[in-house]
């Protein structure tokens, strides 16, 4: 297959705001194409990523269409995927099959979502399809709250190192214009934050947020007919459906980001201590840990360790979270997937600001959505390289 | 890219009835799998095409995740699709281009709509985005009233031209038992049956719908490796988004559809001339005769007169909408687009038993969506060779 890399990126800053979908989507959609350097005539395809449109705001399908009919593209092939929690890197892959198919040579991915649409809404914002389960109270955070315990079971695993993760994250989303949260934390506080479900405290678990990410991807062979722009290489994007079967036996084990990390990893022929920086989906600490541990950066169970030495910060072994995660960035459904590969191109240009990892070479991406009980989970694991 | 062929299809009767998506859904891909008698372990991805899941059954993500599970399929990567009625559509064009990308052998396509769950519900099903013109009753069989008034006015068709759609889809969904109606009607139970918005009567008006269909997709040159069954190249799949600015000069002319023919022809390197059997996008019975003059079978115009001298029945020059099309079979949205592919390869292996066009080697679907006043419409048109 051909060779894909990004060549601009934009994002709105995630936060929660008054502002319609179709405003943040324009935003981003305009900083990509501007940071691409590019004719927007030049985009001949895009998709639109979004997990809770139609939901929230009536808006299931169009979505793509009337963001960019803002930013003056239409009259090419425009379509919504969706794919809960990694709706956005879902829009990034297809449009990256897209061009690797040899059809298309330059596309656009956004996504977008619009979650404090949820204000007097009745309904708690949980994963489809999970009708039963929702009605007795195992919603996402009930579900890590458990996957927590269980690891403090097996491993030891303390409050105060999934603290840590919060704490690391928050630190590093003070660096970040673009995070919703901009404040450092101490252990204290967030140990005493309101519990949500123990041991998740509030400042263990990602906000509410509104939200717009997009990126312009381009076939390698053919970028320098476009832009001068350094374009950073795709060498991976593996997508996996998780089986709840498969892990029941110990919830501590994601098997579907393992199954993910394992091909993105095999794809781009490099092991998980090539990486220098990765955007990891930490909805709560606890995910932040799991993943730590799934992805290879270190064994099962060291995780919390591990967070509280420092491991993953901005100098240690691997920068996980460098935006601050979803925990200080905030969590836009369908925005997520395409604001972490914004991170990560930023860091592989160089172009991080207080945040940035150093020589980055190497980058990587976890998004992952759906609730494994309803064995629904899919998993994305995309590797860039400058 | 990669030369792509469809091996295997399935799709449920489509009705009104009781049965949940997941039924539908599993009947389908069941169907599909047995029909290309494959190993469903040989499925390497798969796309869900779905346009009102959401909205209507609070499941906007995992529909695919779902069905396949209920198949015993899982471990994949899965993704659901949008692109409004067209979304059928959407899934087998995606799972095209991740087969022509070189990424994987073996892809599923299904396509869901539930369209009785909105019995209860007061919003009127209309595409998203058009809050304004909702509000004031500017919903589609308005659109396509106003377009039929203007169709009059120009080109002298008449009521009964029409007529003479919904009486050929009748007397032809009579011969498929997977139709919706299987009653033919006369010229006067046409004209006769309630006005819906002058001049469009009940009968010349798709009616709601639930239904799956489903089609598996292979790498042409890895067919042999998988199944004897005979394959159905996709010689075509073009997806364009529609400009209302450059038609609402004359809203008799889609020119979103004349572009999708165009690439689609261009690609597969025929003209209408060579299309021996389609299924076009039929949603009234005005629009049908639109698509005659848009695809290219006769000039602007002569739709009306042509329907009626029976250019457009089972021997006709071309056979258009023998399964009885939207008007007869019913439009489960999300459905439709693989529904008519099914019925297009069925042709193609000369499998359509009563309805069968004699002779078959070209086929095409026609399978639009959105409104064209949100300028969101988008169209596509496939082209299928035996």
């Amino acid at each position: 297959m051909r060779e894909v890399c990004i060549i601009g990126v934009g994002m709105t800053k995630f936060s929660k705001n008054d502002l319609h979908f179709r405003e943040m989507g324009r935003e981003a959609v305009w900083t990509a194409i501007k940071d691409a350097g590019i004719d927007p005539r030049a985009i001949q395809i895009a998709y639109a990523g979004h997990a809770r449109t139609g939901q929230l705001l009536g808006w299931e399908c169009g979505v793509g269409q009337a963001i960019l009919w803002d930013v003056g593209i239409n009259k090419i092939p425009i379509s919504s995927v969706g794919n809960f929690c990694c709706s956005g890197t879902i829009a990034v892959r297809e449009a990256w099959l897209a061009i690797a198919s040899g059809l298309y040579d330059v596309a656009l991915a956004v996504g977008v979502e619009k979650l404090t649409a949820r204000r007097g809404k009745g309904r708690p914002l949980t994963s489809d399809g999970i009708e039963l389960e929702r009605g007795i109270g195992f919603t996402p955070p009930a579900f890590f709250a458990m996957v927590a315990r269980r690891h403090m079971e097996l491993y030891g695993t303390t409050r105060e190192q999934m603290a840590a993760v919060s704490i690391k994250n928050r630190r590093l989303g003070a660096l970040n214009p673009y995070a919703q949260y901009q404040q450092e934390v101490t252990v204290e506080e967030v140990l005493s934050s309101p519990m949500v479900v123990d041991p998740l405290t509030l400042y263990m678990c990602c906000p509410t947020t509104d939200g717009a990410a997009a990126a312009v991807l381009c076939a390698k062979e053919v970028v320098k007919k476009y832009t001068d722009r350094k374009p950073i290489t795709i060498a991976a994007c593996a997508l996996q459906t998780g089986s709840y079967a498969d892990s029941a036996g110990d919830i501590t084990i994601d098997e579907g980001t393992i199954r993910a990390g394992q091909e993105a990893y095999h794809t781009a022929g490099i092991g998980p201590e090539d990486v220098d920086v990765a955007e990891v989906h930490d909805c709560f600490s606890i995910a932040e840990i799991l993943h730590y541990e799934d992805l290879g950066w270190c064994q099962k169970g060291e995780g919390g360790p591990f967070a509280e030495r420092g491991y993953f910060d901005l100098t240690g072994k691997v920068a996980i979270n460098p935006s601050g995660g979803l925990l200080s960035k905030g969590h836009p459904i369908g925005a997520t997937g395409v604001g972490q590969i914004t991170e990560i191109v930023w860091h592989l240009r160089g172009e991080a600001g207080a945040r940035q990892r150093e020589g980055a070479r190497v980058g990587l991406t976890h998004n992952a959505g759906g609730f494994k009980d309803a064995d629904a989970a899919s998993v994305t694991v995309t590797i860039l390289k400058s």
